[in-house]
C-alpha cells in the first residue's frame, strides 16, 4: 500500500530550490554592452579603482587648515526617508536588571540595537542598489547576487576606503534660490557655471557634492522634503560620468531632480551612474558648513561599517582641509 | 455609585512615569570626584577636544606613501561577538514582486534592512557604553540619560570627526607569540618595550592600536576567540591615560584582557578609559597589513553614521600614511 | 619583561560575567511573603491552574449559537501603543528578484518579518511582565530571570492554552457614558452593579473582560488613547483576586484607570494580578460585538505563539457561545 | 541660464513611483480559470468561508474529556527554519537602569521585541504565501497586494476565528515507521488507510493532521530535519481539497513530501491548497500527544496575533476535546 513511499531523489536542501543553477531568464539573458566595466569582468568596485597612492597624495595637500568637516547628518526615527524605510533604535542593560553591576567594581553598561532600513539619512549606495531591469553594474544580474540575506557580489564591504580630492559647487548661488526649487536640474550649464563662479574644476577620480539648501526642509517640511528635490539632470550625470569621478552626492535625499525632468526615466541618473559608470552615490550630505566656509576642495576620506551583503551603508565622510 | 469615577488628575502621558524628575536613588547620589570631565561639567565628547587644527595639520604630515587602510572587518551573522549580540542583514526589493520594474528606464533596486546588536564585528565604544555602579562619564547617571529607545547624552552621533596621529603597536613582536595568549596584560612595560623596538613615541591625541594576532582566530575557532583575549592591562590602560590618548583599539574584541589581571575587576580597562578619561575604545580592528607593512604612524580618520542616542557604531576607520 | 602575561585564570565564557551565581543582591533579598504561590514554589503559571477538564467541560456547556468572535484588533505600525514601543512588518520575496519563479509550476512566495515591541496592540501579559521591585511572581527576582535573550522562567512560551469561561462586563451600561471617561476606577460596586444588571456572577476560573468604549478613540485621538483610560481600580482587582478568576481583560491598553486613583501606585492593579496573584492581564480586547449581542457569557480560548522566553504576547482570543 | 529648472510636473510623492497604476504585466495578464475562487471575486478568506454556527456547534460537541491540547511549539533563535529565516527575541527593562522602579508601590517591568522571520517554527500559512507565478488566491496578482511593508490584500489579520472539527491522521501507524522517512508521500490510499484504521472520516470544513514523528528530529538532528520530509502528496492534496477541507497541517516544517514526488512541482501541494483552493497550512503542528491519546476527533480553535498585512502567523491553535 505504501509502495509510493519510497523516497525518488536523495535528501535535498530545501534551500537548495531557491540557490540552484541560475535561473532560465537569466541563463538567456546575454550581456548587454552597457553594463561591462572598464575594470574587467570581475571588477566589484566601479570607480573606487581610480583611487591610487598618487591620487590620495594629491588630496592630502588640500588639507591647509585642519578644520574636518562631519558630512553626515543625524539619523533615528523621525528622520524622513524614502517610503516605507524606517529606523529604531533600542538601548537596554543586559544581565543589569535591577541594578545589578558586574564584578568588583561594578561595571554598568548600555548596549544598542537597530531595526530598520539601512537607507534612512546620510548613506552612500553601493553598486548593488539600482540597476537597469534587474542588470546591475558589470552585468551582474540580480537573481545571481541579490539574495534575501545579503548581496552575494557588490556588496558595501567590498567599497574600499574612499580617499580622495573633494569638491563642493554652490548651486544656491548660481540659482539665487535657497533652498532651489524641487525639479530643478543641475546639467553641464548649471555644473560648469559653478565651477567658474567658484574657480575650481572637476579633476578625474574626484568627489562631487551639490549643495541645494535641501537639506534645511529636514524637520520643518519632512513632507515636501521627501516628496521632491532639485538635483543632478541627465546630461549633468553624463557630463560628470566623462569626468570619471569617483562619487556623486548632495545635500538631498536621493542626488538627482526629482520630478524627474522630462524624459527622464524614473531614477535614471541612479541607472547611470551606479550602473553605467560604477561611480557611488551620496545622500543627504550636509554640505552647509562646507558652503559656508567656501570649502570647496578638500580631502575626502569616507570608511563605514562593513556589513557583508549590504547594499547601502549609513555613513558620515569626513571632509577635512 | 459611580462617584468614584470623576478622575481626581489631570490626563497624563503614561510615558510620563518613566520620564518624570530624577529618581531620588539618581537625586541622592552625589556627584563622585572622579567621574568629573577636565573639559567642563557639559562635556559629552571627551578625549575628542584633544583635536585641533594644529593637530589635524600634524597629523596630515604622516601621509607620505598614499596607502590606505581599512581598519575595519567585516560584520555579518556568523561574526563572534559577546553574548547574547546577534546580526542579521535582509536585502528585498520593494515594489518589484514579480519582476516590475519602474518608470521607463526599468530601474530595479535592492533595499537593505539591518537588526541586530551593534556591539558586533569592528565597532567605536561611545562614551555612554561602559561606568561604574551606572555613572557613566562626566557624572552622567544612566537613570537619566540611558532611555530604551537611545540615549540623550553621549550619544555616538556627538562625537565629532576622529582625525588624529594613529599608531600601531606590534605586541606579537614583543611577546614572540602569534596569536598572544589569553589574559595576557599589556601594561607599561610591554608598552614601553613595544615603542623603542619600533622607534616611536605616543603623543597627546593619539589613536593607540595593538597588534595581538588575535583576530586570525575569527572563523578559525570563533569559541576560544570570544571567550578571552590578551589586552590592556590596568597599569597600562592608566598609563596611556596619562599620555591623553584620543582612543585605545586593538584586533580583539574588548581590548583588555581577558581572564582580567588578578585583582582587576570586570572590564575595569573600559572603566578607566571611557568613564574615568573620556578616551574612545576601539574593537575588532584589523592591525595586521598596518605591523606587515611596518606602518607604525599614520593619519587616523573616523567618521561613524550618526544613528541619534547610539550607544556604538560599527565602523571602519581609515588609516592613511 | 614579559613575566605578567601568564594568564592566572583559566579561560572563561565572557558571557559568564554576566550569568554567573546569582548577584549578591539577589542571594541577600529573603522571600516576601506576599509572592509564594499557592501552587508551589515551582509553579510557573499562575492561576492557569485553575483550568481542569472539569472548568473546561462547563465552558464548553456556553456554546449555543455557534458564534465566534476575534477579540483581537489589528497590530500595524500606526497602532498607538505605550512608549517607546513601535511596530514594522516587512514583506518581501527571497529567491525571486525580478520575477523568478521556482520549479517547473512556477511557485512565487512571499515571507515576512516582524521588527517591533510585543507590547503594540491585542496583548497578553505574561506573569514575567510586571513585578515589585524586581520581584515577579512566585518571588522569582528579575537578576535571576529576565536574561537580554529571553525569560528563562515565566515565559509565555509555558502559559497552557487557555480554555475557560468567559464573561463581558458592559461597564458603558453602568456608567451611562460611552466611552467612559479616563481616570474612572472599576471597583466592587461598580463590578456588582454590572453584574446585576447583566444577571451573571463571575466564578473560579473565569476570564473577566471589562468594556469601556474606550478602543473607539484608536485611529480617532490615539494620543488622548494612550495617555490615559478608564479601567480597574485597586479594590476591584483586589475583589476579583479574591474570586480566583484566571484573567481580567479590558478594551484599553492598560486595563487599569489612569490617572491612577488617588493613593494607588503605578500600575499597581498589574502588580494585584500578576505579581501577587498569578492573574493573566488582557488588553486592546475587541469587547464591543459581544457587547453588542449582549453576549455576557461564551466560552473563552486562547492560544498564542509560543516564542521562548517572551514576556507578553500579541493574541486574538476567541469567544465562542 | 537656468531655464531648464523649472519643474515641468507637479510635486509628486516619491513613493507614488512605486504604488501607482497597476504595471503594465499586470494590466495585460488575463485572470486564469485557476485562480477564480467559489465564493466571489472579492473573498479574501478562502475555505475560512465554511465555517458557520452550525459548523461550529458540530465541533463543539466533539468537547467530551476537558483535555485541552497545545498543538504549536517553542519558537527561538534555534528553532530549525527554511533559509534564511531567522528569530531573535529581546527582553528589557525600559526606563529602570540601574534599578529605578515606578512610582511608590515600586513597579519594575520587562518588555520584549520581537526581530525575526514570522514562518519560524509553529505557523500558519495565509492566502498571500504561496502562489502561481505571481498569481495568488482568487487571482490577486502579487504587484498589486505584496507592498513591502505589508499585503494590502489576503493579510492573516483578515483570517476569521478557525473554529472547526479537528481530526489527526496517525500516519505512523500506516506506514510503520516513525518518524517516516523524507519525501514518503501521503496520497489517497495512504489517507484512507488512515481513516479505516482509525475509524474516522474526513468532512467538510475539517481541519486535518498528519501525525509523521517528523517533529521529533528537532533538536537531535536539525540538518535532516530542515532539508526533507515526509508529507502530503499531490494526488492526496487534491483529494483533501476535493473533500473542501479548511486547513491541512502536520508536524513537518513544510506539509508536503520533499524531495518532491517525481513530476511534482517545487511546493506545487501548497500551490493547490493555498492558491487553488484557498485552504490553509498548518506547520510545526504538535500532534504527538493527540495521536497517543488517540484522540482522533477534537475541536480545533486557532486565533493569531493580526498583525495587518502579515503573510504568516506563529500560532498555537487549541485542540479540545
Amino acid at each position: 500500500m505504501l509502495n509510493r513511499m519510497v523516497p525518488a531523489m536523495s535528501i535535498l536542501s530545501a534551500a537548495a530550490f531557491l540557490t540552484a543553477a541560475p535561473p532560465l531568464q537569466a541563463q538567456q539573458q546575454d550581456q548587454p554592452d552597457w553594463c561591462k566595466s572598464k575594470w574587467g569582468p570581475d571588477d566589484e568596485i566601479g570607480a573606487a579603482n581610480l583611487i591610487t597612492p598618487e591620487s590620495v597624495l594629491e588630496a592630502a595637500k588640500l588639507i591647509t587648515t585642519g578644520k574636518a568637516y562631519a558630512l553626515g547628518g543625524e539619523t533615528n526615527s523621525k528622520t524622513p526617508a524614502f517610503a516605507p524605510r524606517t529606523w529604531s533604535t533600542i538601548v537596554l542593560q543586559p544581565g543589569q536588571v535591577g541594578g545589578v553591576t558586574l564584578g568588583p567594581t561594578q561595571s554598568s553598561y548600555n548596549d544598542d540595537i537597530h531595526m530598520g532600513w539601512v537607507g534612512t539619512g546620510s548613506q552612500i549606495d553601493g553598486l548593488g542598489h539600482l540597476g537597469v531591469d534587474n542588470v546591475y553594474y558589470n552585468c551582474n544580474k540580480a537573481a545571481d547576487f541579490a539574495k534575501a540575506d545579503g548581496l552575494t557580489k557588490l556588496g558595501i564591504e567590498k567599497i574600499p576606503p574612499l580617499v580622495a580630492r573633494g569638491v563642493v559647487l554652490d548651486m544656491t548661488a548660481v540659482s539665487g534660490q535657497n533652498p532651489i526649487p524641487e525639479g530643478t536640474a543641475f546639467n553641464k550649464a548649471e555644473i560648469d557655471a559653478a565651477l567658474e563662479k567658484q574657480g575650481i574644476e572637476i579633476r578625474k577620480g574626484d568627489v562631487v557634492l551639490f549643495h541645494t539648501g535641501w537639506q534645511s526642509l529636514v524637520g520643518q517640511d519632512d513632507e515636501k522634503f521627501i516628496s521632491a528635490e532639485p538635483g543632478l539632470g541627465k546630461e549633468g550625470a553624463e557630463y560628470l560620468a566623462s569626468k570619471e569621478v569617483l562619487a556623486v552626492g548632495a545635500d538631498t535625499w536621493g542626488l538627482e531632480a526629482v520630478p524627474f525632468e522630462e524624459g527622464v526615466g524614473v531614477f535614471e541618473i541612479h541607472q547611470i551612474l551606479l550602473a553605467r559608470n560604477g561611480i557611488y552615490i551620496l545622500e543627504n550630505m550636509n554640505t552647509a558648513e562646507l558652503v559656508n566656509d567656501q570649502a570647496w576642495e578638500f580631502m575626502f576620506v569616507e570608511g563605514h561599517g562593513r556589513i557583508t551583503g549590504g547594499v547601502q551603508a549609513i555613513i558620515n565622510p569626513i571632509a577635512i582641509r
